[in-house]
């Protein structure tokens, strides 16, 4: 009888139906996927079993197991602190955004033009960290504030003058950020040197203080900066925000940096992440700041725009060159916490701060009335209780009434007060201390807060932070944003090497809801039991998929995948007496990221070249071996490669390196092209990073959060990274939080588990089909770059404008922001080889949807064709102009040699709906020239 | 100290902040909102308490009291039927549509340039409806299939030919249809017969056959159908859209008119509502057909064009020969049905049908072997089991194992399957039977579908119903469609008498929590506790804020509200021995849903005069009240009046009406003018409904779901609307459900939770001050129709465009559609008064909005100017020609004599995000002549 079971997950993920497939597999000229595949994929590396994973679950028994799995979580107030402080996500920020495809699937904002809506909330983050910490320039968001301590610890050694290896921490600093330091530090022959900072400071190129510290103690660093400026050191100060509504800012005391976490304005504890971290610098600082940076320029026309600046110092990190290997950010956060302060302004913001301030103020009176000793005088929401021998019991008493608090040491705990804190969480923290009190009236006594300490400045002066404190205005300026952007709910992104796919609903779903996203990180074990289960779970789904041996999810970003499988790699050599392997192998062609992972990890990189077919060149290769046999490390390769083909030589390459006694990495990038039908584990490699934001369905968020776990076979799985306050490893953590991101883990853990082995392998194979659909379609307009076997690409190809550009002047620049007229966002442009197009469809997008892309492309051939032919101008013509504004194609002027139609409306589907570009192409280099990275004054809109 | 609260929630609902609304009472001339109130409203009126509401909660506090209510309910596995079905709803339109205030804040598509995406989806519905039940037309929802089927009971009697005041009822009819019929048959003098329909049938108008039948039993009637054509009479069918898959439609079999649920199509339970209902009739009925209609029309280009057909069945409700007072729709429920079946497709859909009876074929069949008898051979999901003396044991022992069965009688159960049956479930319902079954294959055995029932016609043959099967491109046309209309996420909708104002996220987010969405209507009380407890608690605040002594909120749309009030005076008057009293009084003011309750409520209408200011002319009253005085049974007054101003002489009119026997019905459409400052309870009236989704924050989702809860004195508490499963009362049921649209009560219940008795005030004090700056910003460009004391108008006003019409030829039409340009939704259009404009703010739009609003009413105005002195031309001038499409303004040739940027942007904020319409203006007429209701052939789109 005919199978009644309702259709997989899986075909609600594909895109083409299986009549689609047909048609698309006679294009590319197969009978079948397993026969293309069989061409397309090298025999060697082929898996000969499916992938042993439960069998694929509907959306609605995940979703049942999900709900099961957050019912093991119990959600306790958590007054721990330590960098992670509970805080109200306003709801129509939570609907409108969190919750909002509009939002969440935007790709990062290289194409500015079709940015300019996350841009601006980006500038809001930016212009909020900047007010604060009174700091000019701060960047667009870093992956955690460890991390970002971390960042600002080598930005201030490569700013410095002071040879010193020295870089002086804080006591006081947050445990994890002490560790993350010390794990980052080592490999660069750094050496961290712990002070209380009362005395003088030793010779060192930096100091970082905390402000407030982890015991909650609030100092005036000012003399410490000066110290340390005498001695030509750099000052970091890791900064609490919300405490600099009402205490002097970083940059009033003399630091040069200032880093920190966002995550209480309005983002979930989530576990541990992820969260948006932050960092400012003085003037001078900001051309040496890792990660991203927003800034204003002009359009064609001269008005206003947004868009990245100092493009360069991300997108190409200069491989053996690097400093810092950051490319996610953590947008999607960053913009909820510029959000929540354009939802509540500067007095609002001020309001809850000095609440949060009231009620420590009260706690700590009540507990010196009850007779308990309060270590510190000046705090601002952390009370430290001195309890000798008792701190054990009082945490324990706190969470039976529902509360968790910290336990510093055997004889001290820690009280953090936050937004949500409220009288009654005053009382239960009482008791468990054993002081009775039934009311916590908030009193007039005294602020904690020492009165040359106070916060005199002005800060989100600017009006939009001023105008929205309704929710209808809240809603509209989101929305209003929301609709200048391109993101998946509008179109295909066919963006080469980021495998924009499906975000499904029912994935998405669970990260909101409380029992995943109110978890504090520190929180007990024992109230995580969900948490615990569905990490262990994903991590062994993970393994079986890429055939290693054991996964860690802990680095939250592709970057720090990276960096930790390398520390691994490192740690490993070195327990086994190979000291001097230092040098890492990296074919020319790689993602530059691969070269700075290597640098931060202590290595020498040696680049391989690559041969006319964009593969390894195996001869370089033999020679590089050669010479540095006894030093080699590693090598890391990307598979298939950045050019968007299975390598035939990859098994040859691996054993190659491994009988040099080198270690193999295989860059996770394009595993979407290999789920199911090869497993970098089986096929040679020792370590491989993944990208749960590209194959498993984390959304890119508008440019993060991304999660890259790095995954090991055994001889490596007991170097993989640790965390202070969870288990012990030799290798430290990459991360501030023990499991990453962990908020978003059940995106990736409901996809693995309603796709089933099968699914995920049917995916991979319509990857592959999607992707020589397309490459068949446009190579008679557009010569397609590399191919491996049959003529045939991976998942992704490579169309080539080179010699078009030569002979029309026509750029990769002009047919992307053509694209934009035509609706789409533009594939990745020069990547990996300058002046070419890398377009990676997805196993996502439907055929009417590739036709609609291939037509388009074809359709802007054409266009070209014209300005070959002379029928269109060389320089003012549909392509150079574009894009084409609704203003610009409604002047009442015309002066353009084409028409309006032909520039708006170029074809017939885009009547039906069309997408109109907020502005026109951005001068890039002119925002450079005249960098502003804050909110512009409303004046500069003005015609 | 300074107040460090959170502001409370009520400062997010209101718009302008304090500082705004002093600048808006500046304009008015008032020093505070006291002195403003204290002249608009009349003293005789004025509370003199405060609400007794308790304080006002915070977001946070409200949704925790929400979850704790969510968490007194059980959600059991409902197999109950009797026209509730599990369904799954796509996660997919869930987030995007059902929890998208882009859908669910869009008003009723009365504007249809600007709402052609819930046009189009509500012509989906209309296909799926006309297609399943093979009748042609199929009507854009009403509220439920019981008062569906009491609709077409009475199209069928003014439709027919048979003077006969009988109507024939199915026995096997549902339960709450039989009962709704009879409480709307008996005021109307209509004789309800209850028959098995299997002999002759008695001389009648109409007989409604329940297909498949509340007992499961299928059954076809073909012969029935014939008998009562040769009778004359009509046939109602009332059926299943999903067994209308696989078996013969409605149309088929002879229906003349097909009603029924579309619940179980993707909307929840929500404890018996909000869903939507359908209608579809034969050809030669439609112009008969209640409710509202989508029809494809052309706009001013000749491109086809969606909106609302045959208007003025509706809008213009033909008082006193009113035959149906329904106004409110169900859309976002429609929608979503319609949605559901793009989702699934016609194989989709037949393939869910077919495992639906499959299950239970496999019940029957295992309960047989296990001896258990059942009753009906021929079934699509139902079984009727029985079990005599045994019936309420074996409803216990499932309802021990977690499943809701029916029983039927002492001696009889029920079981539906439905789209989330599984074989646990079968399983689970065999042991409760006493059969010992571990398994449940869907066995071969044959279908229990008649052979000559069997669906041979085609369905959902549009390409609609035949692209969207993967979840990509279901979101990108749902994304597309939003986009096409404007909704409260982009811009104010000065709906005079509608109040579109905040539906705040927090009230929205409880409604598809699992714990509310997912409870049977006639789960047993005891499932539901948390339910009974925020109804209970809702209905006392609504009591309180309106004086009355008891609420019942059973009424799921006002027009049902005003039937069952009237319905209340009606009994009142009967308990009394006034058996003659069936005379109602309503003013030439009134909306027209007024009179058609009246009628069917069994009453007579009586126009009572206005005088020039709009109010009730006294002296007509008196001599009405005169000549109608023993069979006074009624007035109904709008307050304040729908001409926006509080009548001073109110309290004069009730005391009139009461010295005459009659009771008093005040409308409380216009309760927004009153909460927290007047109560319509204590100032004279026996008797309001309220509309939830004006005053009290139910989103109009784009023309429904409304909530019309009736209030009451005590004398009239009696003959509240009772319901045939919960209590009783001596008037029935006027809702399908006991709880009419249960599942939306929360959003009510959180707004007044998180208002407080004084942030209603304040809210209803600042949407007079509101209307009051509008009023006193247009005044000098257009007159303002009716005024109250002090000049003043309550919390709408009307500007009068008569003159200037009569002067220029520019007409409403015309400032309507040139508002879109605008990009503004327009006021209310020739109500109550044609030729005018009928403006209402509300309290939610802050100062920046409004202004905005009143510059481009200024800005018309101007262009108005320009037609009148000659600079713009009569006839092709941007108002006459609004709204323009990009499409219009981007063409090559422009042939209008005013400039392209004239008509695209005539203001510069335009320049920041611009409203784009989709179409041209519509040509009502040509779509009334051409009735097309059903997706037309994609070749209607080509060019």
């Amino acid at each position: 009888m005919t199978d009644l079971s309702a259709p997989p997950f899986a075909s609600r993920h594909i895109g083409p139906s299986a009549a689609e497939q047909q048609r698309m597999l006679q294009t590319v000229g197969f009978e079948s996927v397993s026969d293309l595949v069989a061409v397309a994929v090298p025999e060697a590396i082929r898996i000969k079993d499916r992938l042993d994973l439960p069998p694929a679950a509907s959306e609605a028994e995940a979703i049942a197991e999900l709900r099961a799995l957050a019912g093991r979580n119990q959600v306790l107030t958590s007054m721990i602190g330590l960098g992670y402080h509970d805080t109200v996500t306003p709801a129509v920020i939570r609907r409108n955004l969190l919750e909002n495809p509009g939002w969440y699937t935007a790709y990062t904002p290289y194409q500015p033009e079709i940015s300019q809506g996350r841009l601006e909330a980006l500038l809001n983050f930016q212009t909020v960290v900047s007010d604060l910490t009174a700091l000019p320039v701060a960047g667009a968001s870093l992956l955690d504030e460890a991390t970002a301590a971390a960042e600002a610890m080598t930005l201030a050694r490569r700013a410095g003058k002071v040879k010193s290896p020295v870089f002086v921490v804080d006591a006081d600093a947050l445990p994890q950020t002490k560790a993350v330091l010390a794990t980052r530090a080592e490999p660069l022959g750094i050496t961290l040197v712990e002070s209380d900072l009362t005395g003088d400071l030793p010779e060192c190129f930096g100091v970082l203080v905390q402000y407030p510290g982890a015991s909650g103690r609030l100092r005036d660093f000012r003399a410490v900066a000066e110290r340390a400026h005498e001695a030509g050191a750099l000052v970091v100060a890791a900064a609490d925000l919300l405490a600099l509504t009402l205490v002097a800012a970083p940059g009033e005391l003399g630091a040069d940096i200032a880093v920190g976490s966002s995550q209480r304005f309005g983002v979930p504890f989530g576990f541990g992440g992820p969260h948006a971290a932050y960092m400012s610098v003085r003037e001078g600082l900001q051309r040496q700041m890792p990660g991203r940076l927003v800034g204003v320029s002009v359009d064609a026309d001269g008005a206003p725009a947004y868009r990245l600046a100092l493009q360069t110092r991300e997108q190409h990190i200069r491989r053996e060159k690097a400093t810092s290997n950051i490319c996610t950010a953590q947008v999607l956060l960053a913009v909820i916490a510029g959000m929540y302060a354009v939802y509540h302004g500067p007095d609002g913001l001020r309001r809850i701060a000095r609440r949060v301030h009231r009620h420590a103020v009260t706690l700590a009176e009540g507990l010196r009335e009850g007779g308990v000793e309060v270590v510190h005088t000046d705090f601002f929401d952390t009370v430290l209780a001195r309890v000798p021998g008792r701190a054990a019991a009082v945490v324990a008493a706190a969470a039976e009434r529902g509360v968790n608090l910290w336990q510093a040491d055997a004889d001290h705990v820690s009280v953090a007060c936050d937004e949500k804190t409220g009288a009654a969480d005053l009382v239960k923290v009482w008791a468990a201390f054993g002081v009775e009190r039934t009311a916590a009236a908030l009193g007039e006594a005294g602020d904690a807060l020492p009165a040359g300490l106070l916060r005199e400045s002005d800060f989100l002066t600017h009006p939009v932070f001023n105008t929205h404190r309704n929710e209808t205005s809240m809603l509209r300026y989101l929305r209003r944003l929301q609709d200048k952007d391109i993101a998946l709910d509008r179109s295909m992104i066919p963006l080469g090497s980021c495998t924009m796919k499906l975000n499904a609903t029912t994935e998405m779903e669970p990260i909101t809801w409380p029992e995943f996203a109110g978890v504090h990180p520190y929180a007990p074990e024992a109230q995580a039991v969900g948490y615990g289960e569905l990490i262990r779970t994903l991590e062994d789904w993970l393994a079986e998929v890429t055939g290693y041996d054991r996964v860690s999810i802990q680095p939250n970003a592709g970057s720090q995948g990276e960096f930790a499988g390398l520390l691994a790699i490192r740690a490993y050599h070195r327990a086994n007496g190979d000291t001097e392997r230092d040098v890492c192998l990296i074919p020319s062609s790689a993602h530059g990221t691969n070269a700075a992972s290597a640098v931060m990890a202590g290595m020498r990189v040696v680049v391989v070249a690559c041969d006319d077919d964009g593969n390894v060149d195996l001869a370089d290769l033999d020679a590089k071996i050669d010479k540095h046999r006894d030093r080699l490390a590693a090598i890391m390769v990307t598979y298939p490669s950045t050019h968007g083909v299975y390598e035939e030589a990859i098994t040859e390459v691996c054993a190659k390196v491994h009988d040099a006694g080198g270690q193999v990495y295989v860059d996770g990038a394009n595993l979407n092209a290999l789920v199911g039908l090869a497993k970098p584990g089986e096929f040679g490699a020792d370590v491989s990073h993944l990208n749960l934001h590209k194959t498993f369905c984390i959304p890119h968020g508008g440019g993060g959060p991304g999660v890259g776990p790095v995954a090991v076979r055994a001889h490596l799985a007991p170097y993989l990274p640790g965390h202070p306050l969870r288990d012990g490893s030799p290798v430290g953590p990459v991360s501030a939080a023990p499991y990453g991101s962990a908020g978003i883990l059940p995106i990736s853990w409901a996809y693995i588990r309603m796709m089933g082995g099968d699914g995920l392998t049917a995916a991979t194979e319509q990857a592959i089909l999607s992707a020589n659909y397309l490459a068949r379609r446009l190579a008679p307009h557009y010569p397609v770059l590399y191919t491996g076997r049959g003529g045939l690409v991976a998942h992704e190809c490579i169309v080539d404008l080179r010699q078009i550009t030569k002979e029309t002047g026509v750029t990769v620049d002009d047919v992307a922001k053509r694209l934009i007229d035509y609706g789409f966002h533009a594939p990745t442009m020069s990547f990996p080889v300058a002046g070419t197009l890398m377009i990676e469809p997805t196993e996502s997008e439907d055929l009417a949807e590739l036709d609609r892309f291939a037509d388009a492309m074809i359709a802007i051939r054409e266009e070209i064709a014209k300005v070959a032919s002379g029928a269109y101008d060389k320089t003012d013509n549909p392509l150079r102009n574009a894009p084409h504004t609704a203003e610009a194609l409604t002047a009442d002027d015309w002066t353009h040699p084409y028409t309006r139609s032909e520039a708006g409306y170029p074809v017939a589907s885009l009547r039906e709906g069309k997408y109109w570009v907020p502005v026109r192409r951005i001068d890039q280099a002119y925002g450079d020239r005249n960098l502003v990275c804050s909110c512009p004054p409303l004046e500069a809109y003005e015609d």
